[in-house]
């Protein structure tokens, strides 16, 4: 137990989505895992497979490890707070003051540790992350991240207009410090280097030209945001005039659809921007909990975009949300669709099957192989641990549900990632 | 300390509602405390004052214990199950096989105690609850929340029509057991009984009627839903066309402003209802989760409410909500009001003040001297210790914003009720 080497068999009460429609919950059955890989699910064991090796998880509950696809680790500690803001007010009152703090590297070491500890205690074991400007700091995010073991791509924030005086970089240093960082962070480890200009509002057109030149010659992918508030994209389109919208400033500098591209949000999207984001590269990030707090201004159409066949996912987006529990985005997603679909009929709620797998495999797309239990999978997985609430006439789709809802972190009794105890 | 008798002194950051639009913060101060009331808070105790009798909480919050003003306790078991059904589907499917089972009263006695535990786990010291309409699981849980000590209101739920045949009360049986129920209970102990119809679909007029009577009989207060949700607004027109709306069925049968009476959810209301329940005796509570889960229909205009002078409080609705935190509950409140202005300008959004006043003050009138820390009032508070997430530059009003978008029971250092430590 706690090897990755060999086989082992974890049995319990196994569920996973198959697609967006689809869930599958394999009831007292054993997932066998080698070196890290999921080999198959039975509901018996070959004959002779070694006692020693099974890890029998009795009734309780076994998920894919979550995936935060948009979540920004220095606004780990400022979370919660100034909600009452206003998107751009927000940034510069508590954001922007907040993230200069980390040109000191012994606080970025104490608040990413504890940034990396939340995400394992929340089951997050993938996850797509924003830094600092600071390269120093950005290193340091790369490796607690990669100390941990989780599956991640961070990068350093790009920044070098219409920020604060006291947190910004030229455009000469912000792409000096970007090719530097993914110079370093070739390697094929579980932890990746992303390009992430923080948006176009504050990357000028030169920055940004020069960021998709990076991406070009390293094949980075990209993080960003757009399509997000209203304002930021009145702004955006005065600060680009000769651009149609906030997607065509990616596209044509390279930044959209290229390489593989995360963007958060996409609230506003015509149909020009859609039909981008089709690209399979591409992925569309929902932040529930965000959209609703500083940046209140729409909801992205869930459904509309799951149909179109859009890759999607689920983002906490600290601070703007205050949350890291993915488990806890679900339900959010589909209440706050459901909210929109009050106003709106034709604007159809987001369910469980769809949220769920939003939260699992469709994030786990960009990372490869996690997310589900397909043979072939990383076996990154939790142990859900209802004993305390749970009745026998409860299905394991129920009681995922209800963890969902009204579990936490506390019924999390185990977390592995590539078959090894995550502790 | 623990002792309720003499004067004690609790010393921290002290955070309280003085109206809607006013917190009160007193930042290292001491809140005076003689025999469980609060007598004043001052930044120095006179000379003299015991040592023995300080208790410092050092940087910690001392904020007033949360209200619960709708809240279900036989369906705490089943919370966050079935959240996407509609609301008939799911009382059907889920609620009705759940509450049948508190016919057993080993079954009431565990659950009931697993659901104060987690009031008081979450801050909620001040209770207004459904039971089912079992005459003995009701009495269990009117013992159980009074050997918590709780302040609570709770009364045999009834329903004589349009429910599962396994779960329903002849008119006659309904109404002789409420009345018994009620004379059991005359005392003037922290824990009252109320008179609790489910809705008007399941009570028949003369079922409303008696206990219309009952109310002024034993001046009893008042417990139900109303104006809930259009499906269920539409049934209701159908089986009372003799009355112009819902509100107007318990208005016309003695159950509406006569005595206190608490409404759950009231989310549609004309003007003629506004103007019901602009009676002081009555109190409009918003269940934000509720809302958004299974009777996703609409959303109380709570803004609106607030400007009238209606008195509003903010409830949980386990298990249409899956979630007993009332801080949770706060930021819900906030975060679905801004959504709901998203598509509606007009429509205003509610913020921290006035969310926190509803969970505290506001909901804390139909006790009498709680959910405030004015001198006269109970000393019924929380201690909120944050120092693992606190920096120095956080005002107390930021660091309970935290607490509520972020924290969770684990926050919460101590309770006191009366200023006696709860344990």
């Amino acid at each position: 137990m706690g090897n990755n080497t060999g086989s082992r068999a974890y049995k319990g009460n196994i569920l996973y989505s198959k697609d967006k429609d689809t869930l599958i919950s394999k009831e007292n059955s054993y997932i066998v895992v080698m070196d890290g890989v999921v080999k198959e699910i039975c509901d018996q064991l070959p004959n002779g497979f070694p006692k020693e090796n099974i890890i029998d998880w009795g009734n309780h509950l076994i998920l894919p490890g979550f995936c935060d696809m948009h979540v920004h680790a220095p606004q780990f500690l400022q979370r919660g707070v100034g909600m009452d803001r206003e998107l751009l007010d927000w940034l510069n009152t508590y954001t922007y003051p907040n993230e200069a703090k980390f040109r000191d590297k012994e606080h970025a070491r104490k608040i990413y540790s504890l940034f990396a500890d939340e995400l394992i205690r929340q089951g997050t074991l993938h996850v797509n992350c924003f830094s600092s400007i600071h390269y120093d700091a950005s290193e340091i995010l790369f490796d607690i991240l990669e100390q941990r073991g989780l599956f991640a791509f961070t990068g350093k924030l790009n920044m070098d207009q219409n920020s604060a005086d006291y947190y910004i970089e030229t455009t000469e240093q912000s792409i000096i410090d970007t090719e530097r960082f993914i110079r370093q962070h070739q390697s094929d480890g579980n932890v990746k280097a992303s390009i992430v200009p923080r948006f176009s509002i504050t990357c000028s057109e030169k920055l940004l030209a020069g960021l998709g030149r990076l991406s070009e010659k390293y094949g980075a992918p990209v993080h960003s945001h757009m399509c997000e508030a209203l304002n930021e994209m009145k702004i955006c389109k005065e600060l680009f005039p000769d651009y149609k919208n906030g997607a065509e400033i990616f596209y044509k500098n390279n930044l959209l659809g290229q390489r593989p591209t995360i963007m958060a949000h996409c609230i506003f999207m015509d149909d020009d921007v859609l039909e981008l984001m089709k690209n399979p590269n591409c992925m569309a990030v929902h932040c529930p909990e965000a959209t609703a707090n500083v940046n209140a201004g729409g909801i992205m159409p869930v459904k509309k975009l799951l149909n179109m066949g859009i890759n999607l996912a689920i983002g906490s987006d600290i601070g703007g949300g205050a949350n890291l529990s993915i488990a806890r985005g679900i339900a959010t997603t589909i209440q706050h669709s459901k909210i929109r679909n009050m106003f709106d009929p034709q604007w159809e709620a987001v369910n469980l099957k769809e949220a769920f797998y939003m939260a699992t495999r469709s994030g786990g797309r960009f990372f490869k192989n996690v997310g589900a239990f397909d043979e072939g999978y990383y076996f990154n997985a939790l142990v859900v641990d209802d004993s305390s609430v749970c009745s026998d006439d409860m299905t394991p789709v129920e009681r995922m549900e209800r963890f969902c809802y009204a579990g936490d972190d506390r019924n999390i009794r185990m977390r592995y990632i590539l078959g090894k105890e995550v502790v």
